[in-house]
């Protein structure tokens, strides 16, 4: 078997055996298979795709190359979530509180963000003293304690995945359906959970846009978690418009408290949906018991207070958040009625600010971001607040406003 | 502009602009685009293809990235002849000396080989003393005195071409026509003749296999060269079954003397139907006339005389030339009619005796090669020789007929 007939085989839209891929990714990661060979095989698989089969044997792979994790010693049903990724999305940090204060165990290991959407591991860190890394020994202590943990990623879990991801950020190749869902598989099965909840962010401001492809993500990964008995529900949520008002790692996870706290808004009514979904499967209830648990906690602060125990038990202060003090308010310059809000557009700019990572090497100001002042449906008049920035400095940022909201 | 932008937009299958490709191809010659994120770019290229537009953009650029050869001080009209590669192709050996002979100068420009189809240097280099790199001053001082000079590339001339040459070998993307057609022209525009003679191989034994694309390269190739003012001819010519009788190194030097001593056969027609129209449009005279011309000097052994002249100018002894006494005879195992002879299989097999090279760092042996002992449409009866090897030493080599010769 050699590399070259292997990428050509792919170039020529001939599905690859499980022998085939194994060699190419397996060489990969010994040396023998170089930067620049993976790459053209994986821009081969971008564009002419790969099979159900394919994608299956491919997660085989990638699982196989490094440990899973040992969940079994806790007691109750482990649920994962795991979002594709959007602007603003910080659900975890409001469902995985709220899901634990009903008993159901949520492990959950999150990466740094690397594209405009920020990462999880990246908002706890803007909380003082907070640790994302976590010993498997920690991260298991803590669950059985507290019912809720959060560590960045193991080294031991599906080191090929880690590898292949970033070839793939540098390459041009990380929109592709299979690939995309052997990389969050193969992760969420070594994880350890007994169940997987995936929300599929889709729209402009999400890494799939159309609702045909995250149909398609939809139907391989809830089979692939089938074929490893890990029951797994794909929710597809829309990811035009970011989600919630605020955008920026200290800010979201204010606006993480503030859902628990009671707030109002898409963003709540979207995490209420998923909580409910967890905890229905986790509790083997039905969705409408499991809506009303999640309200119950909400409005008796256990979820709160679970968040904040969980903060605690990561060796975090809350008290620490802190957002800039340099802020800056964008007028409308016209009145009308807001109907859009580009979610990718204000994802990289609150990314220019810096909140996210340009490089793989950037620093984050976790005291940056952006909050939006008028939402979908809002009416405006001239000069209204439609978002504030918060800056790093006093510079003045130049911008067009057309690039962030639409008014009509 | 950004790499990934513009690998994204070849992944969708857009028109990229003349200073994107300029960007990410000079980029890759600075080293600031990475080898992996060139293959990527490539591979997208491969499958989705170039515009007209796109690859005489390419080709620009390629011929920018170095020098241009200036023949201007050579009297006559020089003709650069070019294969695009086949198995047992020595045409060039052939018909340089008969075209010379004639009046009208051949500068040409060779490469080693990597694939299963041998370069013309490393056939030279089977011949003792004989010196295939020459300056640029040795290359046109033997143009003038003799008419014909080979020498191996220069790294002035389009160095670009010589790095994404040596990356498209190694990552699965040889083979596309925009690709090929840059790569070519690019470097014969560089070489500096007035006209430019391609002879396209199609078939199983070459890179392109069907005469639909062959067609395509054709049409390409000579809008390139009218648009540099290089009147452009190209030639498709079969390769299917392999060119004359002998493959490896000193063997096929061996049987380009031949031929311009008055052995016939298709090798010969092909030859003298090429050389013809080089001289057709060298001299300024019409196809018949020229191909009279060419059977005189070949019949007066103007032609030899001038191949055995242009070794001896380039320090070869030709006396020296010689082949393994390490033969192996294979037989064949039913009587009837030779149908076909798998060009591909002879390449590799003749390779695999070490008259090729399988990595760039691989010894060739000068001595070992085939020689076909059927030809198509020959009666064969049990136990006849089918063909002959010679090889490195008297181990036996395992073969299965049948992957060679077709036998009806």
């Amino acid at each position: 078997m050699n590399i070259i007939d292997i990428i050509t085989k792919k170039r020529l839209k001939e599905e690859l055996s499980y022998e085939e891929l194994s060699y190419a990714f397996n060489s990969y990661l010994e040396g023998l298979v170089k930067d620049y060979q993976m790459s053209s095989l994986l821009m081969a698989i971008v564009i002419n795709g790969m099979s159900d089969t394919e994608t299956f044997n491919l997660t085989d792979i990638f699982l196989k190359s490094g440990d899973r994790l040992d969940l079994s010693s806790i007691k109750g049903t482990k649920i994962d979530k795991h979002s594709t990724g959007g602007i603003g999305d910080k659900i975890t940090l409001i469902i995985g509180p709220i899901v634990a204060s009903l008993g159901v165990i949520v492990p959950k290991m999150s990466g740094r963000g690397l594209d405009y959407t920020g990462g999880t591991i990246d908002k706890l860190e803007s909380i003082k003293g907070f640790k994302t890394s976590l010993t498997e020994a920690e991260f298991i202590r803590e669950l059985k304690d507290i019912g809720f943990a959060i560590t960045s990623q193991t080294s031991n879990l599906c080191p090929m995945d880690k590898y292949i991801y970033a070839l793939r950020d540098v390459t041009g190749t990380t929109e592709s359906i299979p690939l995309i869902a052997t990389s969050i598989m193969s992760k969420k099965i070594a994880g350890g959970a007994d169940k997987i909840l995936i929300d599929i962010k889709c729209g402009e401001g999400a890494l799939i846009k159309t609702k045909e492809d995250a149909n398609k993500l939809k139907t391989i990964m809830e089979r692939i978690g089938a074929y490893y008995q890990k029951e797994t529900i794909c929710e597809i949520t829309d990811m035009n418009t970011p989600l919630g008002t605020n955008i920026g790692n200290a800010l979201e996870v204010m606006e993480a408290m503030d859902v628990l706290n009671g707030k109002q808004g898409k963003l709540t009514d979207l995490s209420i949906e998923l909580a409910s979904q967890m905890v229905s499967i986790g509790l083997n209830i039905n969705l409408e018991e499991a809506k009303n648990k999640v309200l119950e906690n909400i409005n008796n602060k256990k979820a709160l207070n679970k968040f904040l125990e969980f903060v605690k038990y990561q060796g975090g202060d809350i008290s620490s958040l802190k957002v800039s003090s340099y802020k800056e308010e964008v007028k409308s310059k016209k009145s009308g009625i807001v109907k859009s809000i580009k979610a990718l557009n204000i994802g990289k700019l609150s990314c220019s600010l810096g909140a996210g990572r340009l490089n793989k090497e950037d620093m984050i100001d976790y005291s940056v971001g952006i909050v939006l002042n008028k939402t979908i449906g809002d009416k405006v008049n001239i000069n209204d607040t439609l978002f504030t920035m918060y800056k790093k400095d006093d510079t003045k940022v130049l911008i067009d406003i057309d690039d962030y909201y639409e008014i009509i």
